[in-house]
């Protein structure tokens, strides 16, 4: 089976080795402000904090071909390729002929080290993604070009660090342009307005000597003059990106040069590429020399050009930096005093008196043709345009040696050595460790950073962060950044209304709740009680409860954040349906379950509208499993509230000294035990089909997912939260949910979401049935609920049965790549069902909570090491195949070296636990004392 | 100079003979439901009635290359290329090599009729932009592919008809190709969400026989045969698009190709183009053979496939048609009855039961490789998803033939013969009379049908119809189509408020104001009289003013449409400021003029946002002008209305019988021009600045637009609608602003909207200055406002003037093409002024008021033939030499030559006006009598 690539584990780095990918595999740059998506051949796009308002780069979506345009770098070679003896010259080289009237013109050779844009056919490729850096290396006719990508910390911008090297015998004399191109910051309008757009880009130019006088620092001030001298070396040549920044905006990008001198540049694209011509032979390579073009208007590009010469085995090193800088609205200009005058180009400052001479403000152009001279493309202007640069300049000095920028990579894969190091497992199963050990991990870290926001299948301009989706992403990375877990739990809350309910969605930017979503998603409530306590038994951090937390962001308004879950359990008592079971609302996690939408009008959004929500019957099985699951987590909190005096203290803080807090928690915790004691009775009453939970039911009172409908008679969201609850357990319900799951849902590629995937369009079901059968929440493999199950396996403790469900659709035992079709390394949201045209094409893959439950599952109920209130629990549910594994857990303070041992081949079951040589007690908690601890588990 | 093509005025046609012109060169198709907008290469799309809800097919704004997709047409031609007798192959065909391992595989030549996407250099070439119609016509090898592209009248399609010609001595084997992309209907979604996207497109394929039985006609239903008898002549092979039609979606598109057999078929895109080839070579084309592919998901496209022998001198037609067609809900899907079952082929029904064997309901797919054997795609399906296609079937049928084809496109051009004979000059002056007779009048009717929605400027997405936009479009085609203008009118005063104010926009598939920009532009309600008055004096059908009109499309709130023009000529007098001058809300015309916004966030938009408007001074000097222009016209109706038993009759109806209908009329026409009379005062006390009107005072009560101010100190607006409307005539002040804006505004290219230009940004005037100097708002040549000045040099009585200014933003007179970038046969909106970069760049052509604005101005004011509500009125105002000119116009049921003679030289005044012979009287209109009249006219 075709293949395009492998797993270094070693290096943590995915290897793809043909770049033709059967779609284009992509890796993120970035995990603070400043973020890139870099596609294995280099396309892509970066973006400040919001993809949508502060996007950088353009990039098109769905284009033809598909991911066209990024970073791109085109080498052209002049040199006569004199075919190899005996052979013939390779014709999918892309030579183009000499100018017309020419003499001697040789033939050039044009290539990218990515394949694209140019896909002239290369010596070797390879592209390594790895922990937010990607290096992409090809070679062709005896040279080689290696570009390292990744955007240091603290920092925002993008690093490319281009190396070239000469591998033949034979001086070789390059021609090397750089390219990217500008969006004009907000993406939306960027693809919508051109009336206005193609009137507004401005750029500026600049060359400034960098090197540092001997033995002292560079002043960023001082490096602005307007013209290199010529011959400079060291000087860095940068493109400005400015449109906009005259009025409202007081932020530039930038595109800079930062070790060598270029010859040339283009910052207007059709002056580069050509109105016919496309990234893959734009027609200023084609002909071998830049126009030294400078925008105005239309679209604003950056390429430098320079001219490389390497010896036999020599080889150079090339630094750009593409970065992003805000200035104060009060430094935004350059000052006049600082704009010096090269001789006999002076400034044309406005004349005495009322009359200007519109003719004087006209913009100088660089002479055409000119090589080596750029100017600043506004010379005639007041200073109230030219940008104040000393930030970028900044950067540019911060990455102008070789030694920075190894150094500042060294540190980011410091960083994730860090970052990796809290959990590492040994089994054996090398499938296993890289999905655990680094994979997995770091998609979480990555839905972490993005949420649902840019992928290659989000387009960036859409959706804020989700309610449910960050809490659901946050037990994925809470172990790694816990600080920052914290306070996206904050963020979050803020957004709930005091009735419990919450905004759906709220705007990174602004972390104000998005009014054109609203809210009435009954589940999302659930999802605070769920994120919160994953924080807390991770970290220990009680303290957390105490944080005062406002509703819809109103001043005023705080009350703790444990008074938020409180009410966000209630949401759910106080909203129940006639079955005494959680009425839906809009929807519940199944978005595309909305049972009082009631749409005949295609423009209508399933989400938001709600034509029939009053008098709403419509009730969620998969909410009252939540209900459960997270009720029990509530309960646990309270019961331990009250165990502990900072608990008991919070709670005297809360409601005056004096109060008991111990006894208000338990009371609390007794109440709310009630409620789900009383919700488990419904279920097993109202919400049992006889061999599966059912779904819903619907506006009328109709069962949903049940043997009595004709289509869509069974779905697995109710049978993954019944059984991860543990309803009915004891009266074999789970196992028949289980059982029923393997027989109508399960297939060779996963689990199917629905079953038998409904062929129509359902007005009552609204969305889930507007889909082809096979697809997303119509009967497709939703990765994202399948560890639902599998925890219900562990549940159930089916240890064999969970580890099948778990590498049907864990990446790392993907078979077919090309049927797939996306990044083999991370999951993705969903993979085409059994009843679908391609069964196994996956789709949607990056940003999904499938990260972060498939972390949970596989470290929490199958490895089985979960962290507590107290410390460490361990509970294993393996295949019995798995003989032993070694762990690697840091939890707060302590490091544990946890061994277990499965000598009799059992799928789950503990018969002995010892801590540092000594016995644990059984059910008790390994503590988390500070320092270094050895466990060894025997099942 | 390089030139890109010519006019054919006598076909109508602008021809373009190099494909590679500077910017795509469009025209449209469709004039009532169903549009196409189309490149001089075939790029571009179709949408029914809405850009943004309704668009059939995918465009790409802003790609790379520009204008990628579109219709397209691919021909390959197998046979070896001999390279003619001593000469060389033109290196540019684009040849590929034979599979790997073929023995004795000839290299193929693959080209496109009109040059793009293939861009092999072809023989010849050539594109004719007609009225509604475009063909494009290419030659290769000689073969000559032309097509013919237009919407028939009353038709919801587009017709393609490809004939293509052997022209060499020799037997051609030509494999065709064609192609278009589906957009997924929503053009707004369509570019942003894709991960549902990506996963919702459905098609489905058919293949019919369609030969009417002999001496009878076609019954639609019956032609749904899933396969068609192999060997079968005459069946149409039929891609339909349905993505989203089994649920929400009463509507469905099809590209057919009507009268020939297609060998095969392609409707996935990647199958056809694949991942990394692009429009210019798709993968199937390149490799000869189409892959029968079923789209799921992903992007639906459709591409038929067809062999085609050519004798030596023989012609083929090939007829596709591209349709849209919506049924109704109950007859959405196919009956079950009449799904017939191909032999061994059976249609999958559910089995009795319950229980549905989910693998029975897969696609089955067109064998790989098959050809000739087109299924549809969804035989395991239920008949709820299969369309009803009658509706389809019965516009294919009705396109078969070329004869239907050739009689449907003689229909259209007669239906412009009809359109364009209501005025037609003829002046000796070839470059006017194209404008006047074609081209400006075209222009007129696109504006009508299109606002300011769709161009290769406006993406479609973003505006709706503006209610100043459409007022000012309304006096470029009311003589073209009275009855729409009617329609039109009455949609806008609908959307007005009860205070005279209105909604900004409204969207032309609801007919509602829209909310998202709201109202308080206080130059609008001033436009519905503008709009309503050129229709009553076009017509005469005073009796619109009767009609029963609402406010803000609220149902009861109905009143005349002579109170709405009554509360519109009022809400300017009930909103004035300090001065007395007319408060100017968010923005008058400019809407870049921005006095109340105060914006310092990026994100705002100027027009919408509103930071100071309590309190605010901001007046416009422009909607002073405009209110003296309108208000006189509303005087005049008045008068008219008083003298006439219709109007009075009209007043008692709404009045109560008895109610003196005359006395009011005549009283209100006298208060109106007190307040007229007031403004005029006003104007000359507070908004003359010594040689020009003032433009504005801001917030703070600082004058815009004055000699005293920095920058911007003379602006055209208020120069043009204060001369117009005449204030100050007598005192000298017409002719001194006149002056002023030759002094100050006008260049070459044309009069820019001010000067000088802003060099920063005045958050105190808004967008205005956020544009870069020279460009759109910000002194670029805005082609609408320069007519405004031009009917002042006529009010002035400087025909020689009037006629400079007017030849200089006059396409028929661009000089150099490759400057000027876009279309050499329309306006612009807006050209590159004095002070930009390169200055006679032409940018946003085709939607713009300028169309309407200048047809008012050579019509109405150059060639001086003016409706009134009598009649005609004949007062010239030219260049002294242009010595006779002869205007064919007719006017409501009268038909009028006319023939005027400059004897001496003059640039205005008539001397005398004979009327079929008989003197008429001076100052008296030349009544509309029904029938034919000869008018002689000495200057």
């Amino acid at each position: 089976m075709k293949t395009f690539g492998y797993f270094d584990d070693k290096n943590r780095e995915y290897v793809i080795t043909d770049p033709a990918t059967p779609f284009p595999w992509i890796n993120y740059l970035g995990n603070e402000d400043f973020f890139g998506l870099i596609s294995n051949t280099g396309g892509g796009y970066d973006f400040y904090k919001d993809a949508k308002f502060r996007r950088i780069t353009r990039y098109r979506y769905n284009g033809v071909p598909m991911d066209a345009g990024g970073r791109y770098f085109y080498i052209r070679e002049e040199a006569p390729l004199s075919p190899p003896e005996g052979g013939t010259i390779d014709p999918s080289a892309k030579t183009i002929e000499a100018p017309s009237g020419a003499v001697g013109g040789a033939p050039a050779c044009i290539w990218s080290p990515g394949w694209k844009p140019c896909k002239t056919a290369l010596d070797s490729y390879e592209c390594r993604h790895g922990m937010n850096y990607t290096r992409i290396t090809g070679s062709k006719n005896g040279v080689e070009a290696s570009v390292l990508f990744f955007v240091p910390l603290k920092t925002w911008a993008e690093v490319q660090k281009l190396t070239l090297t000469n591998k033949s015998g034979e001086t070789k004399r390059l021609k090397l342009f750089s390219f990217t191109e500008w969006c004009l910051w907000n993406a939306a309008t960027d693809m919508e307005n051109f009336q206005r757009n193609w009137s507004t880009g401005e750029v500026e130019i600049e060359k400034a000597p960098l090197s540092p006088p001997e033995g002292g620092t560079i002043d960023p001030s001082a490096s602005k003059t307007i013209e290199a001298p010529s011959g400079a070396v060291g000087g860095a040549t940068t493109i400005y990106h400015k449109t906009e920044y005259k009025e409202r905006r007081n932020h530039y990008a930038y595109y800079a040069l930062t070790n060598a001198e270029a010859q040339g540049f283009d910052t207007d694209r059709e002056s580069f590429i050509g109105l016919y011509s496309d990234f893959s032979n734009p027609q200023c390579v084609m002909a071998g020399k830049p126009s030294n073009s400078v925008a105005h208007g239309w679209s604003p590009i950056a390429s430098h050009y320079v001219e490389v010469e390497l010896q036999p085995g020599e080889s150079k090193d090339f630094i750009f930096v593409l970065g992003y800088a805000e200035n104060e609205q009060e430094k935004k200009f350059e000052t006049q005093a600082s704009l010096s005058s090269p001789e006999g180009k002076a400034p044309l400052s406005s004349p005495e008196g009322d009359t200007i001479d519109p003719s004087a403000s006209k913009t100088i152009e660089a002479p055409s043709g000119a090589v080596g001279g750029a100017l600043l493309t506004s010379l005639g202007s007041l200073d109230r345009t030219i940008i104040n640069k000393e930030k970028a300049h900044a950067v540019i000095a911060r990455f102008s040696t070789v030694e920075a920028v190894d150094a500042a990579f060294e540190e980011l894969c410091q960083m994730w050595d860090g970052l990796l190091s809290k959990f590492t497992v040994e089994s054996g199963n090398e499938r296993l460790d890289r999905m655990v050990n680094i994979w997995n991990q770091y998609q979480c870290m990555i839905t972490f950073c993005f949420s649902r926001s840019a992928s290659f299948f989000e387009s960036g301009v859409g959706r804020g962060m989700g309610f449910r989706d960050s809490n659901q992403d946050l037990v994925g990375f809470v172990h790694q950044i816990p600080s920052r877990a914290r306070q996206r739990i904050i963020d979050i809350a803020s957004t709930q209304f005091p009735d419990g309910g919450c905004y759906h969605q709220y705007q990174p930017l602004t972390k104000r709740g998005n009014n054109d979503i609203g809210g009435g998603f009954n589940d999302d409530p659930c999802w605070l009680i769920f994120g919160t306590v994953a924080y807390i038994k991770e970290t220990g951090d009680f303290s957390i409860l105490d944080e005062m937390v406002p509703f819809d962001n109103q001043p005023g308004t705080e009350v703790t954040l444990f008074e938020h879950l409180r009410i966000s359990f209630d949401h759910v008592v106080n909203n129940l349906g006639p079955h005494a079971l959680p009425l839906i609302g809009r929807a519940d996690w199944n978005d595309c379950l909305n049972l009082n939408c009631f749409s005949w009008d295609p423009n209508e959004s399933f989400q938001t509208t709600e034509n029939n929500s009053e008098g709403s019957k419509a009730e969620s099985l998969m909410i009252a499993g939540l209900f459960v699951l997270t009720g029990k987590q509530y309960v646990e909190l309270c019961r331990e509230l009250g165990k502990r005096s900072d608990g008991a203290a919070a709670y005297a803080k809360a409601n005056g000294e004096g109060s008991d807090g111990a006894a208000a928690y338990t009371e609390e915790a007794d109440r709310a035990q009630g409620c789900i004691d009383a919700m488990v009775e419904v279920v097993k009453k109202h919400g049992w089909d006889g061999e599966w939970y059912l779904r819903a039911y619907d506006f009328y009172g109709n069962k949903i997912g049940s043997k009595e409908c004709e289509e869509g008679k069974i779905f697995i969201e109710s049978q993954g939260f019944c059984t991860m609850a543990g309803i009915g357990l004891e009266d074999g319900m789970v196992d028949k949910a289980l059982d029923s799951c393997k027989k109508y849902l399960d297939c060779e590629h996963g689990m199917v979401l629905n079953n038998p995937a409904f062929t129509r369009y359902y007005v009552e079901m609204g969305e889930i049935s507007s889909y082809p059968a096979g697809y997303k929440e119509n009967a497709g493999i939703f990765c994202h609920n399948n560890p639902w199950v599998i925890i219900g396996e562990t549940v159930a403790r089916r240890g064999n049965d969970a580890w099948e469900h778990y590498t049907k659709i864990c990446p790392a035992w993907i078979k077919d790549q090309q049927l797939h079709k996306v990044e083999p390394y991370v999951y993705c949201q969903m993979v085409a069902g059994k009843d679908a045209a391609k069964p196994g094409e996956g789709k949607n893959s990056w940003l999904t909570g499938t990260a972060a439950w498939n972390w949970l599952t596989v470290t929490q109920y199958i490895l089985g090491i979960r962290p507590t209130f107290d410390g460490l629990e361990i509970d294993p549910c393996i295949p019995s195949t798995l003989t032993e594994y070694k762990v690697h857990r840091v939890l707060r303070d302590a490091e544990f070296e946890i061994m277990v041992k499965n000598p009799d081949g059992k799928e789950s079951g503990v018969t002995s636990i010892t801590l540092d040589g000594k016995t644990v007690e059984r059910d008790r908690a390994i503590p988390a004392t500070p320092g270094k601890h050895t466990v060894e588990v025997i099942m």
